[in-house]
């Protein structure tokens, strides 16, 4: 049977915590057609909250060390404001939203990272996606908009980072649809030239990511997104593609597949 | 066709925003048979969270004057902080719970109450349950916790009465399934002797109602409170039980009915 198109689209903090940018990308995601998710960040809002409240904000290699006072302050601008805050926006151009973390329905179960070289402390490595109730809601016209919060199944909640929940909920998606998944990026998509914003690469597949690396074209933090794409379309996503937001419910960007 | 039993419980802030309490509704909670659905406050939480941020919380006739900054702290606190951590702490009792504002599935959407005497600001009051997508959430195993947050439509968040949104889901429900509800009271029911915490009057019809207001035996807050309940009644709910927190599981309490 051939399964139906789902868009799975990750957006980051900084999109959906300022008014403008935030109506733009409700505009833009309200004329995406089909089955459709939303993952979003929220760390700016995250990182004001805790200094209005003298939490200091720690962070180690780009994550949050998530502390128990920490982690009621993500649960409250996460779960609560900045998920709601969307919520009720797309409710208003008709879109009939479901704010969901992790803990809702169950969706993802996490486990405690465990301490190595650093404890992040309440932060989550995805352990179990369950797609099935997450499905029925979207054949019946919901579309999830999902915070970066899961929980551990032993009644706590737990930080985990938005590329995750949108990497993995597109995986165990794509058992039942057609999943691409979009990562919002500050650029038009993957640059051939860091310096001319226009020279996006159009598609990249695996012998094409090997090739860009060893000539040194594709490098830095661009690898590990790459890898985690690419990891995505092994595990049944059908593409990846990485834009920016505005251009989100149109063609372009690079498209990362098989 | 028979309708299938479904108890709506409305616990108050102070209930879920203890750990030791907490602990206890949830495991009362999680021993209620068949369907049910979880309505919670969390006022002193807000107030709380209000005083560290330096926003002054002001009361009138009990209810809180929501500014655009109230509105931001109740939101992250009702449907963040408090209603997670109940969502959390209940799958680890094995209940699929999914935590809802009014604004999630469009489930209740309210009206900005019009300036009167007072301005409370961003207070909704409710004008439709969508009980249908709500009826199929549950049909499916689904608990849902709700948070005291409606919506406009128009994309703003809106502060709501945690009884009237149980009252009204109540009600809702009721075209759905056979629907009880339940407020849970810091005292064992109506009591009969207002210094004798065992003297709970066990049922109350409209026709005893209507006695005991007229012998001075129920008075003050308690006349709302019933006649509330009576209007859920008067809407198809099957019966409504006023009881303490602890006995949510039990035969108990004061039983309104016609």
């Amino acid at each position: 049977m051939k399964k139906e198109k789902l868009t799975v689209i990750k957006v980051g903090g900084k999109i959906v915590e300022e008014e403008a940018t935030l109506n733009q990308l409700l505009q833009d995601f309200s004329a995406i057609e089909g089955y459709k998710v939303l993952v979003h960040g929220g760390g700016r809002s995250a990182t004001k909250l805790a200094a209005q409240l003298g939490i200091e904000s720690k962070m180690v290699n780009g994550r949050r060390i998530t502390d128990a006072e920490t982690l009621k302050v993500v649960t409250m601008v996460y779960g609560g404001l900045v998920n709601k805050n969307i919520v009720a926006g797309l409710q208003a151009k008709g879109v009939n939203a479901i704010g969901l973390t992790g803990a809702d329905m169950n969706v993802i179960r996490s486990v405690k990272r465990p301490v190595k070289d650093v404890d992040y402390g309440f932060v989550g490595d995805v352990e179990k996606v369950n797609a099935e109730l997450l499905g029925n809601l979207i054949r019946q016209g919901v579309v999830p908009v999902m915070a970066p919060l899961t929980h551990d199944g032993k009644g706590s909640m737990l930080n985990t980072n938005a590329d995750t929940i949108a990497g993995e909920t597109a995986k165990a998606l794509a058992e039942l649809f057609d999943v691409t998944l979009v990562f919002c990026f500050e650029k038009k998509g993957v640059l051939s030239d860091e310096n001319d914003d226009d020279s996006v690469i159009p598609v990249i597949t695996p012998e094409l990511f090997q090739e860009y690396v060893q000539k040194g074209i594709i490098q830095g933090g661009m690898i590990p997104k790459l890898e985690n794409s690419f990891s995505a379309i092994d595990a049944g996503v059908s593409q990846v593609v990485i834009t920016l937001a505005s251009a989100i419910h149109q063609q372009g960007g690079t498209v990362i597949k098989k």
